[in-house]
């Protein structure tokens, strides 16, 4: 959507610095911006180079407001989040149009609301609930009796198995798979493994994102839940019956076994590994690669934990300074 | 399918205590149970829950059968064992109807046997075979002389390269790839890598599981198998080449390079990943992220291994213990 | 095809010795060998089985020329090598043949050049452009303005977001992911994560190899580079904005954060964790399950690495020595 210097101003609270109706018409960087973007400038080292670039305005601190630029500038307090929230804006206008391709299936017992785009070759089954403004991609494949909110996207080619429920505003990235069965046997007299029923159901809250190829799986007898706003990186692993709080950040390649608990504002970066039943309590930030024992709590609300098994950071840094100078004496 | 406690009795080779006439019509947890829903006891913690909860019957081991309880009760050796079974007997009326979706392409030189389900948009290639009672998912795509046994249940969207072997009763979830090229070259005079052949084959046995978005390779010039029975997790990568046993359990996001040899009944927790021509014998359990390098052999029905490289467990928890206090003293 | 000894020796620059009129209709391995296939040779030990086999004709090195045998020999420097290039050669008349499948789904806006395959299912986008002698696999999602150059090979269920760009000869395996947005969001004053754009590209060079069920996310607001060559297996993570140099190597499940720069000539283990900003410089390899931390530079060509934090192979090895030594001294 094309816009005005002055419309995302005002849409972002901020206070224009020179002539406000020069038109914008995307983001960018500061290095390929071009005629009609937007860029942010967050400290004095990209200053420079931003009023050198191509780029149409600014956004910008208080800081740098007193200097005379020639540059059309948006004074805000948080520029990367006016600037998050502009691109937003100008990208708008750029929703698929609504309407269902002749080659979607759809069940004729599914539920649409309006304005709803079913791209080609999507599959949406029996008595599925698809709300209003949302987008199914091609290829996906919506299971019965799913439930999904409105002003949804569903990039290509995602899975959503019966049952599971999505709330409002909900991400899915291409390849991903919502509410498979989860992993769970019993092993019989004869030592073979029968499966255990998984046949609980998988609930995602409002504005979660979740990436390309993740899967999620239902709960076995009761429910897998992502909790509202939560954050979910590609190729994740969330198993059976986990609870993910809110506003929670899981990176990429983690995985949690069954029955994890993960509350509110928790942040896991990439290739952690959670055993089943830990629970990791509110604010914990966990590093990359770490492990987390099954059963084991972590705690402590902005503690980093490292490490296999994880342990505050300071004391895991400790250890391979202790062992790197061991090594160094032989 | 709707079951009486007596019929379900009967299935399980139980014994009733109170009425049999009862109505089963599916399995719960003890939290979420209603009425017509069978649930299970396995020691006496759960026990007073299980009383108290909606369920219409539970199953129980002998020990509380000589207590005088309001609920009717299903009395076998194994409770955990006999609810598996019991779920599956109460679900096994809800399987899809057989038939072949308009939308499904399924080339004409295939050949399908009796009640086949095919769902919408699936394809099945030329020569594929597949075998009595299996349903392919919506959006799967069978390569030609693919080989599918019978009663087998592919989710939808998973992805069978050309010449690949299904057993009978095997279930594969959504996004799962088997058989594709090994990751294999040769580096030339120039620097650059050249394919090696990728011409091998897959072949799977009977009651195999595999979990959403896992991948597996067929083999270079030989066959990568896996064995009966073997379970295994969402987000699995299996390499080239690679011998799987049999009720071999592996779990999620475990990876293991080519020509990696996995005996019988060894159990493998996630984020484990096994180097080339490593060997596991017969029964070793690897514990979470540990890592098994390149052409080791780990040995000993029952024995835990952990770490990288894995160790057993005592040995991985010493070296912990060691480092742990030598830090703290410093 | 089928193609004489004396014409594959040809191909390879080689000689034959022994009756060159011998057909070959394939390769296959030493033990699998029979009538028709072509085989290799490297080492003393393989000789003997090679010539015991039921294969046509052998590749050998000139140092086991001198012998007599039966065997119909093709003498050369780099037996593997050759035995890679004379696979293609004769699998090369096996490609599709052209066409595109009723079921397709092509935009009227697409480019489509001459011998063009489009199997079963597959989508392409508006203004999508697909180079001579490509095949898109069934299932595939080609998205608006995507640019696939010739000769390369798209396994079924792929999906491409808008905007990506590909070269020639390029090969992606199954459910694969190109171009997903990235995993990048500011918070709020309220605490919420608010997405940040990634509205940036993907670029993927000539000769590019890419696994099943892979996902790389395009640029937030520049371009993911994957350069020349490069050999990524399955279920490898590449974040956003990374830029992956010529003729690197990347085995199965790892993982790339954001704006890891890795150059030319680069061998990645499986199981890798690279963090934010890290650069690998040339010729660095790096081991199985290490992890490399954010901004961390590693250099050295040639150099082995190991760990997390990734060391020197010598200096984790020590490390791991004197640890089981202290531990046993307990």
């Amino acid at each position: 959507m094309r816009s005005s210097v002055r419309a995302v101003s005002e849409f972002l609270q901020g206070r224009v610095i020179g002539k406000d109706d020069a038109v914008l018409n995307g983001v960018a960087s500061i290095a390929t911006a071009a005629s009609g973007d937007l860029v942010f400038v967050e400290d004095d080292k990209t200053l420079a180079s931003a009023l050198e670039s191509g780029a149409a305005a600014e956004i910008e601190r208080e800081f740098h407001a007193h200097h005379t630029y020639q540059k059309k500038m948006i004074v805000v307090k948080q520029p990367r989040l006016a600037f998050a929230r502009a691109a937003r804006l100008l990208r708008s206008a750029l929703k698929r149009r609504p309407g269902i391709h002749p080659t979607a299936v759809v069940d004729s017992a599914a539920k649409l609301a309006q304005n709803i785009t079913v791209e080609a070759r999507a599959v949406i089954g029996e008595s599925a609930e698809i709300g209003e403004g949302t987008c199914i991609g091609a290829g996906c494949v919506i299971g019965a009796h799913v439930s999904i909110g409105s002003d949804c996207e569903l990039y290509p080619n995602v899975t959503v198995y019966a049952g599971t429920r999505l709330g409002h505003r909900v991400i899915v990235h291409a390849g991903a798979v919502l509410g498979s069965d989860g992993f769970g046997y019993v092993r019989n007299p004869d030592g073979k493994y029968e499966k255990f029923p998984q046949v609980g159901r998988l609930e995602i809250g409002n504005d979660v994102e979740i990436g390309a190829n993740t899967t999620i799986d239902r709960g076995a007898l009761e429910t897998t839940r992502i909790g509202r706003g939560a954050k979910i990186d590609n190729l994740v692993h969330i198993g059976h019956n986990c609870q993910i709080g809110e506003d929670v950040v899981i990176a990429a390649q983690t995985g949690l076994s069954g029955s994890v608990v993960i509350e509110d504002n928790v942040i896991m970066a990439g290739q952690v590994g959670i055993g089943e039943h830990a629970r990791i309590e509110e604010g914990v930030i966990a590093g990359a690669q770490s492990g987390i024992p099954s059963n084991k709590v972590l705690r402590g609300n902005g503690i980093v934990f490292w490490g296999t098994p994880a342990r505050p950071l300071r004391e895991y840094l400790k250890q391979l300074a202790v062992l790197s100078r061991l090594a160094k004496k032989e």
